[in-house]
This record gives C-alpha cells, sequence and structure tokens, in this order.
C-alpha cells in the first residue's frame, strides 16, 4: 500500500480528482507521517516538510520549476518529477497573444479610442517573423510548432538537443566550452557570447524558457540585448534569474529594443519599488502565463502513480545535479 | 494588347511590383481611357470612373468589400473580381490575438502594473472553448482552421455550403426559408432566428465575417446577442452592416455579454459622436484587421491577368446579384 500527502492550495480539487480515478494500493495521508512514500504539490511547501517524511520515495511537483527542492544541500534520496508537457499550449498562447499584441498595435488601439480618435494606422503580422527561442524543450517546441503555424521563421538556442523538428535553426555552445573547466572560463564566457550573437542577430522575437540552472545565470544580458534589432520585442516565460533585470531597464530606456513581456522575476512578487514597474515599453503578467490547472496535473500524477505502482521508471525526472 | 488602370493610393507601388513581372500583352494607362480593358483598384474609385470606361473587360478589386460596385443599378457588363484568400491569415491573426486579450486579461494587467499591484489572478485558455462564425469563406474557413490549432470547438453558420473540415457543426436557414416570398416573410424570420439560436445557444465567442449584402442586414441583432452566454466575446471582422449597432450598445450596457470587439462599422470613420467610443467593454480597431498589403494583391492579379489573356474563367468573381 502507498501513501500520498497532497501540499497544494488546491489540495481539496487534488484529492477529488485523484479519488475519482480510483486507484490501486493508494491511501490518502492529512499530514506528513512516517509512512507517507508519496508527495504531491508545491515545492516551496514540500520543502518545509522534507524533514517529517522519511519514507519518502517519489515527489511529483505540480510545477514545473522545482527550485526548493534542488541545489548543492538538498536531500536526494527520493525521486523527484515535475510538471511538463502541460504547459506547452498555455504558454505558446501565452507568447503569441503577447506577440499579436505588439504587432496589432491592441494598446494604441484602444488610447487612441480614449482620444475619441479614428486610429486607421496599418498593423503587422507575425508571418515571415523570426522568432528566437532561448531553451527548447517541451515548451519551447510547443512555442516552435505555433511560430511555425503562423508563418514565422525559427530559431533556437539550446545546449545541444535538436529534438523539435519546427525550429528551422539551431545554435549550441562549442563543444569545448561546456566543460566546467576554470581555467578556460575567459573563453567560455566569449564563445558562448559569439555563438549566442549569430543567434540574436536579426531576430524580431527574442522568448526565453530557460530555466533557473548555474548554466543559465544571466545569459540575457548586455551583450544578447545589444545584439538585437532595435524594433525586437524580448519575453521571458522561463525563470527570471537567466534575465540581468539592469541590463534589460537600460537596453529599455535607451530604446535598443521596443519592448519586454516579463512573465518572471529575480524575486516574487516584485518590490513595490522596483524601477520595472515604471520602466518604458515594459510589461508585466505576475507569473501567470501557465497556470498549473489541476485537471492537467491530476492526469500526469496517475500515468506516473501507475509506473511507480508497477516499479516502472516514472516521466519527466528531475536531475539533481543538473536542476532541471 | 490589354490595357491596365491602376486607381489605388498606392498605385506606385503596385505597378511597380506588376512591372517586375514583365507580364505580356499588359500597357499601361495613367488616367481612364478609351482603350482601357482592366482596371485594378479601390471599389469607390473605381465606381467613380465607370463612365469613362467603355471598353472595361475586368476589374479586380484590390479588398474583400465591393459594395460600391454592386446593387440593382450598378454596371455589370464586366467581369469583376475581388482580393480573397490573402486575408484569411490576417483576420485569423487579428481574431486569435483578441481572443488572447480577453483571455489573458492583458488589459488587466497593465491596469495592475500602472496601479504597482501584483495581480497574480489566474488567466484562461482558448483551449476546449466553443467559437462560432458568421459566415465561413475563405477566411472564416481559415480562422477555423487556427481556432483548432488551438484546441477550440468550432461551430459554422452559412447560407447552406460546407466546404471547410475545420468547422466541427454546421448550421443554416432551413431551405424553404431560403426563397424571398414576401407571403413568407414572417415565418423565414422565425425560422431563421430559431437556427441562428441554436447556432449561438453556448459560444463563449462570436465572430461575424459576413459581407454586406440584403440578406446579411442586422442579423446580430437582439434576439442573437441575447442567446449568447454572458460570458461571450463578440467580434466583427465582416461588415458593419449586418450588426444592429443598437442592440450591441444595449447588450453591453446591461451586460448581457462580456464584450465586443469591432473591426467595421455601419458608416466609417465612425462619427465623434457615436456611443460606442464610450460603450463599456467594447474595443475598436477602426478598419485595421486585414490590410491590403500590395504584395499579396498583387500576386493575385498576376495569376488572374494570365487567365484573363488565356481567356479562361478568371478566380474570385464576384456575383452582381448575390453582391459578394
Amino acid at each position: 500500500m502507498h501513501k500520498l500527502l497532497i501540499l497544494a492550495q488546491d489540495k481539496n480539487k487534488y484529492r477529488a480528482l485523484i479519488e475519482e480515478a480510483r486507484l490501486v494500493n493508494l491511501e490518502f495521508a492529512t499530514q506528513p507521517a512516517e509512512d507517507v512514500d508519496i508527495v504531491l504539490g508545491e515545492p516551496k511547501l514540500i520543502k518545509a516538510a522534507l524533514g517529517s517524511l522519511p519514507a519518502l520515495s517519489w515527489v511529483q511537483s505540480i510545477w514545473a520549476g522545482i527550485e526548493p527542492l534542488v541545489g548543492p544541500a538538498s536531500r536526494r534520496d527520493y525521486i523527484l518529477t515535475n510538471a511538463r508537457g502541460v504547459f506547452g499550449r498555455l504558454m505558446s498562447e501565452y507568447v503569441i497573444g503577447y506577440l499579436l499584441a505588439h504587432e496589432r498595435k491592441i494598446f494604441q488601439k484602444l488610447e487612441a479610442q480614449r482620444n475619441n480618435h479614428w486610429d486607421g494606422t496599418d498593423t503587422g503580422t507575425l508571418r515571415g517573423k523570426t522568432i528566437g527561442l532561448l531553451g527548447v524543450g517541451s515548451i519551447g517546441a510547443e512555442i516552435a510548432r505555433t511560430a511555425k503555424f503562423f508563418g514565422m521563421n525559427v530559431r533556437g538556442y539550446t545546449r545541444g538537443s535538436e529534438t523539435s523538428k519546427d525550429v528551422d535553426t539551431y545554435y549550441h555552445p562549442l563543444e569545448s566550452t561546456l566543460e566546467s573547466d576554470s581555467l578556460l572560463s575567459g573563453a567560455k564566457t566569449q564563445q558562448q557570447t559569439a555563438s549566442l550573437q549569430s543567434f540574436a542577430r536579426g531576430l524580431d522575437y527574442l522568448v526565453s524558457i530557460l530555466p533557473n540552472t548555474a548554466d543559465t545565470h544571466k545569459v540575457v544580458n548586455a551583450d544578447l540585448l545589444n545584439t538585437l534589432p532595435s524594433h525586437a520585442l524580448f519575453i521571458n516565460v522561463g525563470r527570471g534569474a537567466a534575465l540581468d533585470e539592469s541590463a534589460l531597464i537600460e537596453a529599455l530606456n535607451q530604446n535598443k529594443i521596443a519592448g519586454a513581456v516579463l512573465d518572471v522575476f529575480e524575486q516574487e512578487p516584485l518590490r513595490k519599488d522596483h524601477p520595472f514597474w515604471t520602466t518604458p515599453n515594459l510589461l508585466m503578467t505576475f507569473h501567470t502565463a501557465a497556470p498549473s490547472l489541476p485537471e492537467d496535473i491530476t492526469k500526469l500524477f496517475i500515468e506516473n502513480y501507475k509506473l511507480f505502482n508497477e516499479g516502472k521508471p516514472l516521466k519527466y525526472q528531475v536531475d539533481f545535479e543538473k536542476g532541471y
């Protein structure tokens, strides 16, 4: 018999959905206990409970981001799986929505309406534009597929994988730079920059889907932003840590790029006196781009529970070392 | 030898693009003349010139809407073709853009940002929603295809055709009602309403792509709007005459539907004192949803010119009787 603890704001919703599925060998716990071997929930809440879960065998995160559970000092004697596959469509809607808001000048049209002004200015199109995806995992692949549907050219920047067929051109850091040899760190930075710059040159839209890892820290920096054309739009739906926030503020203040849409931030919620609140041409959406819908996450949990109960390898396992 | 007159604001752009194609047997005229047999241009400008074009054989409109050239008293001794096929993708971008703006609450998020408020309210999705298309010609079919890509259910209301495979369910006026027998006119209205109401019931989004014809006059009226759920959004990218403007104002003022996005109006530009300017939950885009891009239209003209020069039937011929 397995014992499941649910640690989430929506725990009643999750429990009802899981009970409906009548899974074999499964009982529910209502609080941390010695015999709980499975936890489904939010990484922060799970982290706080880890000390009271001696029999823990598997954790299913309801979010994609699992930062609180990884890192050098983290407990690693259980299998950690995160939510994947379910956010791609939501993220694609978000990205396309904001690209269209930009091209179709929907804020300007509203402003014209408020000013009683018939604004017949032509609007733009997504067709023929070039989008660059920083990170092409399951979410990036879905954004690529959607971008292709709208007739865009798609570039992808990844560590090495080239799994999405909807990416027209892939860019990677050079082979030798993947080793973390401190003697080479100067060269590493330079070579990565060169590769990133070829990726960024001429992009109409840059979208970061990068997770928060040691390798992705401030990948979107002044060099990268300065390489973009001045009409480019930057969207961050990955993690705030992948962006050098000061560099973005400077780029926007100096009109080096046309705009930015940020769903994620280094620190969330954003402090009340953060310059982002008033930076020109910056839109913020407060980490709402891809909500974890209990219906979606429960499907994923049930699929993994069946594998777990049969002793088979689980889907979407997190590598504690890599942090994703 | 054929002689082409271009009557459009962008006439120089069109001429340059057509000259590049080096079409055989084609000369250009710079003003209406006895030997002009082909006109490419805007319907209003063409209408004004019709009296000075005795040899007219073919008119290619650069717009989809050709109202000035049809109607009971119109000249009909030439072939009229309009622009089709090129607007579907632009219209789809427009419709999806405004649906996403609605679901993703992008105006509310901007308002929150202006108020220094971290607004983590969840947003909605297009997936699983039901869209109803009033009119499924080439534009409607492209919107249907795009809606399917985003996982929507698609209903289509047409006179009789069922050509798009991306429409899940078709609705039509009942057979007998298509005859314009004045004795039946009471019954006709009632039956059409019944069919329209089944089409409209439960829709999340209603999109009108109807042209301006005798049959489409105020099809979107109080009955239809009252049938929609209160969370529904109405978008008009067809023609303003298909909407009963007063009925929409009342529906929005009374929160009978959630919102409306209008690209077209009975009278354009809209008068400065029209109530639309300040109607709640109404967005206007001033006839910019699908601009006629000279590159697109010229391709279409060239294709038709080759057919014309060979004496073959042209694409996208308008039926003067039906008005589209």
